[in-house]
């Protein structure tokens, strides 16, 4: 009979590991702590850790502290984690105790067995390559976890960003196709003065455009990583040549504008780089709220709401109700800026958290700043693809709309002045009758006048609707 | 020339006072201190705070320890702040540090001062009667402080929970007011199945009856008081006998059902029953909120918009659109729960600040707790004097809504099967004809059933519409 | 070449379903919707909505609206997802548009397809059985969710009660453990007064037993399901005898205390009774964070901070600092509480959301809802097993530090006069001598007085040391 | 007997206004409307309301459409608001229904009244100056109220800036000053391995400066405003000359670098940018409130905390407890974090909440944006000027806990394999013996060498310490 486990140990004492596993006795000791979400980190954040402890593995053997053979099989082993293998053996919670090093131990020991192999050793032979001693090498968490942090924030990020880039084009697209669409606007939803449906969503591709400069701005501050500050910061045990190198090689691996932080105590200690991602998030969740709140509204109905809008069905809307399609890709948008929102606030309550030298809470952190940056790209793309790119306008309806109401009495106040004016915004609520209509039974204006005045296309630009006729031209 | 100050002393130096103030040096360094919002301590919790200072002159007296006739006098001039004298001079922030120190001392110097004037002294000559040996006798910011918060959160608990149930009742009046009114029923802010405006108003009026449950038993916890705690809950120097007193005269002056908490220490470390009052208004808000966009939304319009409602006019809505009028009674209660959900979120924070025996972020939480009682009991009742009890439904719009809709087909579901439905449904929407209109001409169901089925009162309520016409009687 | 897919057809067209699975169409439309989070419904969820759909055909079968052989299959395949089995099948997002409707639909087409199989049919063939027309049969998603959400809040919440009450009885053995523990009280991080160790575990036994009652009362409004709603409360289409008889059956199924809302309109419309549970669980993070901040407060050192409190070591806390172990189970605590107070935030923005008859952005409420609840449940266990069972406290350390604070100072004033007492505490402070020294050199007290005065024992409790000394016995 | 009040109209009806007010009868409607804080509007802002129409009147003037004399009477008496004079006669509330509406309007009656006196009318005789025809000119709420808050905005955070800036200077002074004095870091609060406190400081300071630019920065977007917009963003009824003349003045009159926006309905739609300087104010908070916890933690003591740090005492800290002196500066700096991170909330929820071509929901917006930026700056000032600065080390007692530290050993690791050093570890930790000690005694490493290597300046610094002992020079 065949042994299924092998003996490891610890600080703590030993424990069985699954013979086959990658992962080794911290691991398993992290499992038992933290039985906490059953959520595994993030695959961005595996292939992050990977990529620092190849660099740190290149940057050890340049420097003469790490052998060759062993540095290379550690190379080689990230390597298969950047290629998505082997994600199968990172078995600790996303929320953990310990700052990460969880974390940083399971990519530790999975390196490690996987380049003993690659060495020709069995898993768990340690004096082949120790996940301490070889993977670790010259690292903390404290550097190691931060880092990983922000390589896959923006990694994540940049696919976020370039969704938000897509809406915004799509919006724009739609702001042309509705260019020519006349409308009511309405404030505090009572309506107001005729605006134009491409308007509308010009507005809407702006905001989204700040979004897009903003999260790209928001950034910059994850560019400086701390590779190198080991514990606390200050660098103790790292050789200075290796805290140049490693970062360099981390530049190459990841392809990132990397740079070293200028303050290593600084960067260990402080979350805020993270906070402001997640900050420029929250603000691009409000507004893309928001937007999805005007779609819902302007598509309602089809009867008995405002109805400017045709949304695109995706699926049937009810069991109960035959026919009945619901703006549910507008809805999941909601949705998704509601929890980042919600993400936000734990991110700040984690980063407010951190003590003295370091931050402990960066665990519920990230995982939360990656869930955002996930959700929000993968909810911005199907918004585009299922319901903005496929919205119509109802023409005719806004159309009617704008005929009948009373707010573009507006238009004629420069013309016989807002005492007249209101008499006869008075007179059309009280009979429901039409601006146009009254003005023309008291004498105010003539249908030619009127026609003019009450242009709508001319209303909803800068200046007084037929000034013309006021001014000569 | 006479002096305008006079000269105190403490345990940092020498300060001038003016000479007419009743408060003294200390407060003066709070002052100097705490610059901050500009915002003085709230009303309430002045007097909370003088209450508290009665009661433990009256137990001192009885306990043998405050001579009767520095006693009396303190609690004169306790009664006068009750009385809402002297208020002006309560000069320190509604933020400050310290745990609450400088607004226990602010007290404590004006009674004072005012209770060495009654005794015929001058402000200042604290032999007569001092601020810490007399007027704090027995007690410590750590006991006097919680203790008042859960005063003055109580009385004005009880104002607001007074307006929730004069709400609850308003709606429910509307509710009965509007219970023929037949309206189209939405979900996703899409066309269902028709409802009447009734039964929305009791469905409000029942979600805000909880709260009023919600809010009064949040107040449960803050029954418990922890008048003897002094320093760190162990009530070191403080007499069993004063203990037992203090409690018992703070229960008579107040009214409130006050009772010694069990557990000194617990009720000096933590603070959780403020921020439990807190949650039953964040909830609250919610809910208010909530019905208030629904409002908002069924008072849209006038032309064109869903114009259920009509609002009574309470300012000119606009300075360049005549005739314009806002649902601002609405909007300034969406305004009153955003500010109580935020302050919430503040409360919570500080909250979860404590430490050890204490917790010195109480200052910031009792100036959101009050302010949140405070504006929800002033919005929700100009919500419901100046909003709720003038509302009106638009019936006939309604009406024609309903018969317009195609949600009502669901209606014929049972009668006919639910392929056929749909066809009906399909045409309708598509042709903009009515469900009643189409089903005759298709000869599915005969006008005089038609009008039994879709009867639109008996489809707001449970069962089969027409049931008799599959069943019989 | 035997197919491998099979047709299905909905409102929108037609799609090919893998020929084995036991989900539908209407299943794939929402995969292909709402790729967001990539985290499957919770699985209480998917055992709550079929306890629901067995609780319904049930209720039909008796009715007599449902065939009992079709009825018995339904409840039969119901039964299977109750046993755990098939949740495989559940491929939906938690994050979804559509107020649940797919959640609904994938329960239902896996229900259907597993009854059709049961029935002897094949996969697909919506003739047998259907997941509309009778597996929907007389609920619409509007009832179904929001009763399934009650269902599985309230069966989270008794793990997480239990577990929570299971913490105060362990801090309330640690109370007792520590009672003699006498150690120096912090207020504002500075030397207060003595305390026992124990009575602080009192306290923090006693906040958690508040939590208990808070968490457990806010289960109170979740008994109130919905069934029989339909879509907006109405009850259209719903039979009256039905309505009765599933909320029976649901009662029998789950064992839970499940009763019918008075208001259907009102249950369906709100979301206030989730919004309460969260809101409970939200000042329950708080304290908890409380709690593991003085914990790991106490437990800093082991050289260089208070080390009060020794924290039993559970994983290696560093790779490079030999020795290293950390509070890693509370600080796990920290995050969790973190992520509940976030999750809080997002559930109220949905609760906010909802519009006229029904709040659609229930599926990230009930995401956000049944995650806090697990993670509290989980963090709470471990918490207890891994911590507090395991804590001793350092009783020399603490003694001495009693011995050697300025701040027993206190406890001399009423025998010698607050103006003593701070020249002996001042000279104190400046030399760092000790204040029994002090007063014995100074001829302020004998050390037989002293003896009894500074007794630390019974300077915590209340009362003032060494009264006999003062009044006789 | 004369008249103390005047009769004033307008589309609701007449009402009494006192004879002196220069407010009218829409300011009084207000009132009897929106009694909600009690708070009236932030000077600022009445401030920026006045330049904006000052710069409009000009305009107006320029473009021929307002005569020369009401013009120039409107800009004077705006002059006088901005010279802070007639600021009582502001008595809206802060929270208030109508998008803002009741400001303006206030703001137009005062300065019309105003004019009205200038022109040597009576106040009330509109026909002279009206708040609406003349004060309020080619203006709507819309574009007024979101131009004030920008501009009020802008201007309040200037100061917050300077003084942030100033609190980084300060930080880097104590960096300096404490650039010797060696100190044990901790991570997880616990011992690490030494580092200087001047480095922990001169990472607040560097923290604190990513503030100034992150604070500074969020600045940019609320440059775009949107005079000339009117009602709904399309500049309906204002002529283009005014457009660009408007902004123009208000460059002038505010010295501010302002701009048109681009886009009107977008800059009168999106509140973006408010919620971006608020998003940033957010960051600074959580940075803030991390440094104060920080400074509290080593300020702990006198006697039985960490001690590291002696706080400048500024107001007595107990009355029960003689000579006790408490961070009371890093304590008020935490709340107003905390207020400023509740805040950011309740801007949150209001961003959210516009709808279609106007966020009505700007007053509580502004409130808490005004007030966050005040509490900042005041907060930032005092916490430099009577904390930071004040700030002096416990040098001694910073060394002596790195002597007796276990976490140096981390140093001798690369000297005598990480296995020997655990031992010693170990061995110190059981025994309370020094790393130096156990060293020596064991003949592990010399005293020539232990002084090199343990050399705690070199320990905080990167590299090996006592690299020469290793590789020679």
């Amino acid at each position: 009979m065949t042994a299924t486990v092998r003996l490891e140990k610890d600080l703590i004492g030993t424990k069985e590991v699954p013979k086959e596993a990658y992962y080794g006795i911290q691991t398993l000791r992290a499992v038992e702590n933290f039985p906490i979400t059953g959520i595994p980190p993030h695959k961005e954040m595996i292939k992050a850790l990977a990529a620092v402890k190849k660099a740190a593995a290149l940057a050890n053997m340049e420097v003469g502290v790490l052998k060759k053979q062993i540095g290379q099989a550690i190379a080689d082993a990230s390597d298969e984690l950047l290629a998505d293998r082997l994600h199968d053996q990172f078995i600790v919670d996303s929320i953990q105790g310990g700052a990460g090093t969880s974390m940083n131990m399971n990519v530790n020991e999975v390196i490690a067995n996987r380049a003993i192999e690659l060495l020709g050793g069995e898993k768990g032979n340690y004096l082949v390559c120790s996940p301490n001693t070889h993977v670790n090498m010259a690292q903390s968490t404290n550097d190691v976890f931060p880092t990983a942090i922000r390589i896959a924030s923006m990694n994540l990020a940049k696919g976020a960003i370039e969704e938000l880039d897509k809406l915004r084009i799509a919006l724009l697209e739609k702001a042309k196709e509705f260019d020519q669409v006349i409308k009511m606007g309405r404030t505090h939803l009572q309506d107001a003065v005729p605006i134009r449906m491409g308007q509308e969503f010009a507005a809407y591709a702006r905001v989204i455009g700040r979004d897009v400069e903003r999260v790209t701005r928001s950034l910059d501050n994850l560019r400086e990583v701390n590779m190198g500050a080991t514990a606390v910061g200050t660098g103790l045990n790292a050789d200075p040549r290796y805290i140049v190198k490693v970062t360099e090689h981390l530049r190459q691996i990841t392809g990132l504008d990397l740079k070293r932080a200028e303050d290593l105590v600084d960067a260990t200690q402080n979350t805020d780089a993270y906070t402001e991602v997640s900050g420029a998030l929250k603000i691009c969740a409000v507004n893309l709220s928001k937007i999805c709140n005007d779609i819902r509204l302007m598509g309602s109905g089809p009867r008995t709401g405002l109805s400017e809008l045709n949304l695109p069905p995706r699926q049937p809307g009810s069991s109960i109700m035959p026919g009945k399609v619901n703006p549910v890709m507008a809805e999941v948008v909601n949705q998704v800026a509601f929890q980042i929102i919600g993400n936000d606030h734990t991110i700040s309550l984690a980063s407010e958290a951190g003590q003295l030298e370091l931050n402990v809470m960066e665990p519920v952190l990230v995982f939360n700043l990656l869930q955002s940056l996930s959700i929000l790209q993968n909810a911005v793309r199907v918004f585009r693809e299922r319901l903005i790119e496929g919205l119509t306008a109802n023409v005719e309806r806004c159309r009617l709309a704008v005929e009948q109401s009373v707010g573009i009495v507006t238009a004629i106040n420069p013309h016989v002045g807002y005492e007249t004016a209101s008499v006869v915004a008075k007179e059309a609520i009280q009979t429901g009758r039409s601006v146009r209509e009254i003005c023309i039974e008291r004498g105010i204006l003539t249908p030619e006048e009127l026609d003019v005045i009450l242009n709508p296309y001319e209303m909803t630009s800068p200046g007084i609707a037929g000034s013309k006729l006021l001014f000569g031209e």
